[in-house]
């Protein structure tokens, strides 16, 4: 029964989705949930979001790939959500997480420099 | 000389973005410098993020308008530039701002209801 629940959420969520638009695609904000840093910007399709929710780990769409990307499955750096949101309009994602590791393929921090600058420079 | 130097500068920065793999727009991420709220997810061309970088203002490309928006032009609510930096593979760019009134054409302070949410239980 709770089971039934949680997928009818889930099936909910995904629906109000506006994946037309970007042609399946929408972009998702990753943002660290302790520090509250932008990690990356990465994308997902309704497949890529419905992993992300029924198994808690960040799941994308990687468009130079052309395949389904759990992050971190062969680095480690997986991504714990801790909150998925749509905005106003249902076109973007936020996935708040609670990263592994580094999010950057590079072995920073952040896909950002100025972000991964501004960890070295923090005492936490 | 100073002039052109910051011109140079600005050159330089938007050459460096990948442009054509979105046709000809990024996606930009935009962050409020003092709570690291996320406020919105919008877009950018080559001639908003040259107008953001030399006004110092925030300037996107309205898909649904198609057109230049400088954001808060009639509302009042812009977002002075504080910081703006791209990715590592140079196709996203993160603002942060420090946003007058609210971000979201709803009236709500980000267009994530959950993040709106979290800054009405926050003391600051």
């Amino acid at each position: 029964m709770m089971q039934n629940e949680v997928t009818d959420n889930v099936a909910e969520f995904v629906n109000r989705i506006d994946f037309a638009k970007g042609n399946g695609l929408v972009p998702v904000i990753v943002q660290d949930e302790k520090t509250k840093d932008i990690m990356m910007l990465a994308y997902a399709n309704k497949e890529a979001l419905t992993l992300s929710l029924t198994t808690g780990i960040a799941h994308y769409w990687t468009r130079s790939r052309a395949m389904i990307w759990k992050k971190g499955e062969t680095s480690g750096n997986t991504q714990l959500i801790k909150r998925i949101d749509t905005d106003c309009d249902q076109d973007t994602l936020l996935y708040v997480v609670d990263q592994n590791g580094v999010a950057c393929h590079t072995g920073d921090w952040s896909c950002f420099p100025s972000v991964t600058k501004e960890k070295s420079q923090r005492k936490y």
